[in-house]
Order: structure tokens, then C-alpha cells, then sequence
């Protein structure tokens, strides 16, 4: 089958091994795969993955155990954990040691013709959301892992730092607590869409003078992270929610003076992203940059840094 | 000047004394006003109160100590406060015991050609929010009132019992959290614009047979408040958003042997309930049942038990 694929360089076949489906997982046919951040950190060595690439993906399913699921149109929670292990048991399955993770960890992605899944991972796609927004259901998951985590209030002055990808899953996603949201970013040519839903929107270089409550960082580099230093208050919360690839120091002192509470935060749930696209509350349509066929997806690879949500049609 | 006003009888009348502004107090000029079921209360004893009706409004500051606050379209928050104690030193003004309360406790209200009330209260509306839209920021603040106070997760199942006046915006902030939402009412036909949002809406006869993590009973009586209880989890939040007329009894027993926590929510953020209005997040327009000149302010009062929100036009 075709498929992208990473083994030290990033690849394009035509005759990559057809999937092994293993008992209790679906056989899946992706229409689109979505390009993020930590795809091309794999592609810089993160996690030293070998494999097909891809796990942001919406499709169909060809094959399962389950016969109800056949001909879904689906998205998946890309981590398929054992579900056995004291941590599945104690209902922290995202964190099974056990665990592989789909195009990121010892199980092959969906930027091919075929993959597969535990069942237990799928969500049926409500049919009012279209597949250019199903296929954000996972980065929207991440970004509701946030307030999963974390009690925003509406009153709280919350800024996000890093006006990528993800960034613009988490803007859209906290917009709706009601807080005052500012986004801290690079790209003012990326802003208007977030103007018009009531985000400020600012270069670093122009911040007010004031703290923040909650301050995420969404830029996994140094710099955003030192900003966000920078305009936390005292006993804020600094949400972390990004890859970071090269090993980043922060300086634990001020963490401890400063009593700052810090927080990772990695994958989130899938049914509410899907219930917040049905409620037709998140914006995608403007996030896509560009759109090209699996079989021209080292040019996607090529034009993504840089730039929004780069899409493969399978 | 004309007034709604309530002495034991709900009357109208066109020579009112006019208000004094007192200092740090604003003169304003009301253009809608809300009749909200507190209002009806009142009209059968609750609170005791004497005076003109009316705390939620929009309006035009047509006199002030501070020269900036005139000619303003405003909204205000009802409760004034002495902003010295030590209640409202550690910022719980809406809870000053010496507090008054406008249109509901010492202080008349809003239904009336002018009225005042503290600058401090004051919050300017967003040009992009109509007078018809900023008429709500009252009882959406109330709402907000709920996540400031609670942490909703986006995974939750969360019912709301009641679908009045309250229902509407309580409906309409917990379904920007991703939460499983269901209203649980008596008027099914209001629920088309619920359901277009996204929101479950079924009869107390229909329930499914599962529990909610979080049950809000904005019914304020005893028939809502027994339904509550019957469907919240052990160990869950029932949060009590509603004036409640008549002494209401709950069984403690079942409160301490299934943990349930209590949260009673009254007054709520005004400044995040204007920040959803400017992001076109509340639906208010379908919420409008009828609207009234001021003079045939008493059929309105008639008309409004059983609808949704009946608006004064001054």
C-alpha cells in the first residue's frame, strides 16, 4: 500500500506492508490526515520513531471485531493502551505503560491506505461535522485536555503564548470560558480570524504591562517558554502543552518564590471535541493552509513549518 | 416620573419621586429592562421589598461624579456595596452585608424613566452588543456565577433542570464547556433552539437511567429540586441557581451518605458575560417572549409568568 513513512529520513512507497489487524482493533481507511508539530519533530528524531507517520486522521472503518463499527466514519484517541495495568484500571489509559501510540511510538500512522486501531479508541463522527473538521478533533482534544485539568474561571486573564497549530485549537477552546484571552504570537497575518472572535491578539515585543492568572505555553521553544515566565503572577498557573525537542530548562527557583503551579498537559478527550464541533463552536475551515494527495505528502512535509494545518487526502 | 413600582399591590404611575444621586453614584436613563422571575417573587412577598421593580437593564449614564462614565450605554451589577468592610476588602462585594440591592433589597429599580446606582457597579457595553442582547447580561453573569464557582469538566455529564428564563443562559454557558449537557423541562416548545445547539433536552418522565456528575436545579421548587436529587451521582455536585419562595426542605441524610457537595450560586461576573455577548456565544434574540411599553408595564407583569424573557421598553 502507499504510505509516509520515517526510518531515519522521511519517505514515500507505494509497497509498504499491508496492516496486520489484531484482535479487538479496527481496520482503517483514512480520507484526511492532518501534518502536526510533533510529525515533524519525528521528523528531527523525536521519540526515535520508525514507521508511518500520521495520527491525526479522519476515516472509515473497513474492518473490526465489533461488526457495528463497519462502514463508521470515524476519529481515535491515538494512544492504544492495554486496559489491564493498575494505571488503565485506575482510568488513566492515555498513561499506560504499556502503551503505543498511533504514527508516534511503536504503531504504525494513518498517513497510508490502511491502518489500524483499537476499537476501544474509536468516536463515531456526528454526521454534521464534515472531514475538514472531524480531522481537528484530536489537536481540539489536546487543547481541551486544559481545562480537563485545570479550573479557568470566567473572571481569570489567561494568555496564550504561540500562534501555531495548536495555539489556535487552545485560543479557540478557552474563548468559550468567558475569560479575558490574549494571544502572545509572530504571525499577525494569522490574527484576524481570533480578533473577530474576541481574542486580543499581540507580539510579544507590545504585552501590557499586567500578569497573567493562567499563562499556556504553546511554542515548545525556549523563547516562548520565557515569556511565559515572564508574565505569570505570583501562584499563577503555567500550563505546558506543547513537544519540547531539545532539553528546555526553567528556572525552579521562581517556580518555588513565586509559588507558580506547573502543569503538563498532553492528550485530551475526543467526545467533547467532537460535541464542541457539532456545536459548531470552533473555527476550522481558516486553520487549513493547504491540502495535497498522500502521494505528493513529502512536498506537505516540505511546506508545513511554518505554516497552519497542512492536510493529506488519502 | 412614570414607575413600576411594588407596595403590596404591583402599581404604575407617571409621578414618581425622582431619584437622588447620591456621590460616586450614576443617574441613568434605562432603555430595556428584564422582568426576571425574582420580579415576580416580589410580587408575592419575597424579600419584603418596597419600591420600584427592575435590576436587569441596559441603559445611558446621563449623570455622574466621574465625567467619563457620561453618556455611556451601560449595565450595571445590582448589588451596591459599602466596598470598606471586611467582607468587600476580601472581595466578596456581593455579599456586603450592608449592601443594597437594586430593585430587590433598599434600593429602587431600573423600571422607571431614571434610577442610580454606584459608578462601581457600572460596566460600558461593547458598541457591537445590541440593547436587546445587553438586557441579559444580568442573568448570563448568573450564570458564569456557576463556573467561577465550580470546575465543569469538559468529560462531565451535566444536567440542568428547568427550562425558564435562568434555564436558557445556565443551558447556554455549560455547553461552551464540551460537557455531555442535558435540559430537563416542561416546554418542549422551546427546545428547538437548545437542540440546534447541541443540547439534550428531554422531559423529567424521560430521563436516561445513568447519573449526572453535576445537576443544577434552577427550578426553585421542591418538584425540580426532587428531581435533582434523584439523578446526581454519589459523590456529585448539585448546585441550587434559583430563588426559592417558600421554605424548601432537603433530605441531609442523602446529602451526607452519597457525599453530595452543595453550591448555592447567586450574583455572577459581569465583565465575562459581556466578553460571550461580543463573541456572539448567547443565543438572546429567540429568548424574547414579548416586549412592553413601560406604561403597560403591569400587563406585562401579567403576561410573564410562563414565558420566557418579557422586556420593558422605557
Amino acid at each position: 500500500m502507499r504510505a509516509i513513512f520515517f526510518n531515519g529520513d522521511l519517505q514515500y512507497t507505494t509497497d509498504y506492508p499491508d496492516p496486520v489487524r489484531q484482535p479487538g482493533e479496527a481496520l482503517i481507511r483514512p480520507h484526511l490526515v492532518g501534518i502536526c508539530n510533533t510529525d515533524l519533530e519525528i521528523t528531527r528524531g523525536y521519540m526515535n520513531f520508525r514507521g508511518v507517520l500520521g495520527h491525526e486522521f479522519v476515516g472509515t472503518v473497513v474492518a473490526s471485531d465489533d461488526p457495528s463499527w463497519q462502514g463508521k466514519r470515524v476519529v481515535g484517541e491515538i494512544n492504544a493502551a492495554c486496559r489491564r495495568c493498575p494505571t488503565c484500571l485506575r482510568g488513566d489509559v492515555s498513561h499506560c505503560p504499556q502503551r503505543t501510540t498511533l504514527g508516534i511510538y511503536r504503531r504504525d500512522g494513518a498517513m497510508a491506505d490502511l491502518f489500524t486501531l483499537p476499537e476501544a479508541c474509536l468516536h463515531e463522527v456526528p454526521a454534521s461535522v464534515s472531514d475538514e473538521a472531524a480531522v481537528f478533533t484530536e489537536p481540539l482534544a489536546a487543547a481541551l485536555e486544559i481545562v480537563e485539568q485545570s479550573h479557568i474561571r470566567p473572571t481569570e486573564r489567561v494568555a496564550v503564548v504561540g500562534d501555531g497549530k495548536l495555539g489556535a485549537m487552545i485560543v479557540q477552546v478557552l474563548r468559550l470560558t468567558g475569560c479575558e484571552l490574549t494571544l502572545i504570537g509572530r504571525h499577525p497575518e494569522r490574527w484576524d480570524v481570533y480578533r473577530q472572535q474576541g481574542i486580543t491578539c499581540v507580539r510579544s515585543t507590545d504585552l501590557p504591562g499586567t500578569l497573567f492568572d493562567v499563562v499556556v505555553d504553546c511554542t515548545g521553544n525556549p523563547s516562548g517558554l520565557n515569556i511565559a515566565r515572564q508574565i505569570i503572577r505570583p501562584r499563577g498557573r503555567l500550563i505546558l502543552k506543547s513537544t519540547f525537542a531539545a532539553e528546555t530548562q526553567l528556572n525552579l527557583s521562581m517556580v518555588v518564590v513565586d509559588e507558580i503551579q506547573l502543569i503538563g498537559s498532553r492528550c485530551g478527550p475526543f467526545a467533547p471535541a467532537l460535541r464542541l464541533l457539532e456545536r459548531g463552536l470552533i473555527a476550522t475551515t481558516p486553520l487549513i493552509s493547504a491540502r495535497y494527495p498522500l502521494a505528493e505528502g513529502l512536498q506537505a512535509f516540505a511546506a508545513a513549518p511554518g505554516q497552519l494545518k497542512v492536510l493529506l487526502s488519502v
